[in-house]
């Protein structure tokens, strides 16, 4: 209804401050994205059983898992890092959402994980490359964009902070997509161990130069408890979550959780975990700046080092054929029309 | 607050049904939208003397023409149509907006007008043309669009109809911009020469092959009463308007009009004229929709005629140098990446 308060909009005059109308236009562009849909491709990363499945089941509240296959370990030993993908429409108050969830299944698995992130990695970039050769294209009405938006990467709550593969992948990743640190089952760490083991992580993530998913920062102008809950959020990182598809009763009340001997975990009381506040972060609150950082970093990013990397190789090319123009070289190089045109002529290269 | 809605988002377990949280997208675009502003660009086009200056302080309550200089007679005869732009940033409700408008003083003062719409689609191509460059290079953080996402042409209330100039400007510009006729100063015409020359001037549009900015179709879902108001808008085409920028006492109330001896002219009373309507369409319900026509359509276009051109001159050129790899050259005309090879070695050769 908010979008058409275009029409209704009251201009007056006479003493009374007048009207134009454009504010309307926030509404405007409201209205044409859910008539659009949105997608969003999130990809969930680290080793088998930490539960990355239920998790994204629990997200989402959707079984992308039906036709899972669990590999023995005899299997799991010798499997290569595959890829998959699972797409689900999901639709909720209106809204239609495609979902993609990119799965790295076996990740860490073998007995030498060496370069294990590399698959992941090409992964990415084949994405950026599919993007990068749509949007330079002839008709460009109906892109399927793929790009990843945001890696969950699920960190064992067995290791005493972070383990050298751990540092490894996402060294390797974060330059090429938006890396959210998961504590995974938390249920087998007490709420001090919860604060220490965070601690340590974050400490680590520090250390190691490895640039996470940078939280935006609060307009000067929100409220105290839009800040107050935003700066919660960025002290929650890693956030320690426990995933479940079952429903039990608790306390006369039917919740989301895990039945111990000892208690009910519930996964949505954020007394026992982040996970609600993970489920906010991601679906309610910082999507959309996922998708834009995605876009406006990551993706110009690759397509930057594509078109030098590219522009390189002409130029030594040309230097090989001993071109008599060499002398503007320099010059035509800080064109950005030649950069186009060296880029192209690359990718030309490419694909011919 | 809305596009807090987020942080307040209700989970229910236990019969009711469950809630992931992504219906908030929308509102995540919206809160992105307000922070990072909005623009638009408007041309007028017309003859002098039709109140296109002050239709567009009208519309936006904004002095735009503050250092105007108006030419007289014999300046006006030889006078080249010359474009110039004024841009100002406007807020509303915490919105923001830079508004351009471009203008064509001057168009068809000239005894002879032969082409006088030509620099006016220059300037609307140069526009697209640098965006085309800025899109395709290096750094593209931030591009300056200056791409003209609507023009509103002027149309005599003393011609039978359309006058031939009118029909060679707008055919000549329809395939570029967004055309909204507009039947000027319609206060020289009674209630019943509007509506006939109004009915005359759509039938000419038709009868002439002019593509004008089609509103787009009303969802089926709307309520009864958004269609009847979308359908009485595209009935008011052209929009008869009557602009003043001075405050008159009607009735008690002091109203934007134009004084006369027989009587007010209220410029925003919808029995008196369309610039209600008009300004609706305009900023309150269409801008976002105008500018999305722009850039899927008419920028599409001259990005998808850019490239053929180029293509062909290409090929003209290999031709001419007797290339031995004559023949796998259809081949390669299909494949993308060589499309972009030869647009952008044009693209080059145009600027070195």
């Amino acid at each position: 209804a908010a979008s058409h308060s275009g029409w209704q909009g009251q201009v007056r005059t006479g003493g009374h401050k007048e009207y134009v109308g454009f504010a309307t236009l926030p509404n405007q562009v409201h209205r044409k994205s859910v008539k659009k849909g949105f997608d969003f491709t999130l990809m969930v990363a680290g080793e088998s059983g930490l539960g990355k499945s239920t998790l994204v089941n629990s997200l989402f509240l959707t079984d992308l898992y039906k036709d899972r296959k669990l590999l023995n370990a005899e299997e799991r030993i010798t499997q290569t890092v595959e890829i998959t993908k699972h797409t689900v429409d999901i639709e909720e108050k209106g809204v239609k959402l495609k979902l993609t969830i990119v799965d790295t299944p076996g990740f860490g698995d073998a007995v030498n994980n060496t370069e294990c992130w590399k698959s992941v990695a090409d992964y990415i970039d084949q994405q950026f490359e599919q993007y990068f050769r749509d949007e330079s294209g002839l008709n460009r009405k109906n892109i399927q964009d793929n790009r990843v938006h945001c890696c969950l990467y699920f960190i064992s709550p067995f290791g005493h902070g972070l383990r050298p593969l751990d540092v490894e992948f996402m060294k390797a990743l974060h330059e090429k997509v938006n890396i959210v640190p998961i504590l995974a089952k938390a249920d087998t760490l007490t709420p001090n161990e919860v604060k220490k083991k965070k601690f340590k992580i974050r400490e680590e993530i520090e250390q190691y130069g490895i640039k996470i998913y940078q939280f935006p920062d609060c307009d000067s102008d929100e409220d105290e408890d839009f800040k107050q809950q935003d700066q919660e959020l960025k002290d929650s990182i890693p956030f320690a979550v426990i995933g479940s598809n079952t429903v039990v009763e608790a306390k006369g009340k039917r919740v989301r959780g895990r039945l111990y001997p000892w208690g009910i975990v519930e996964v949505e009381n954020s007394a026992h975990c982040d996970f609600v506040k993970l489920r906010n972060m991601l679906v309610r609150t910082h999507m959309q700046d996922l998708k834009d950082v995605t876009r406006e970093t990551h993706y110009e990013n690759y397509r930057a080092h594509c078109i030098q990397s590219m522009t390189r190789m002409v130029v030594k090319e040309r230097n090989r054929k001993q071109t008599p123009n060499r002398n503007g070289e320099e010059a035509m190089l800080m064109n950005i029309s030649s950069w186009i045109k060296f880029t192209t002529e690359c990718l030309g290269n490419q694909v011919i």
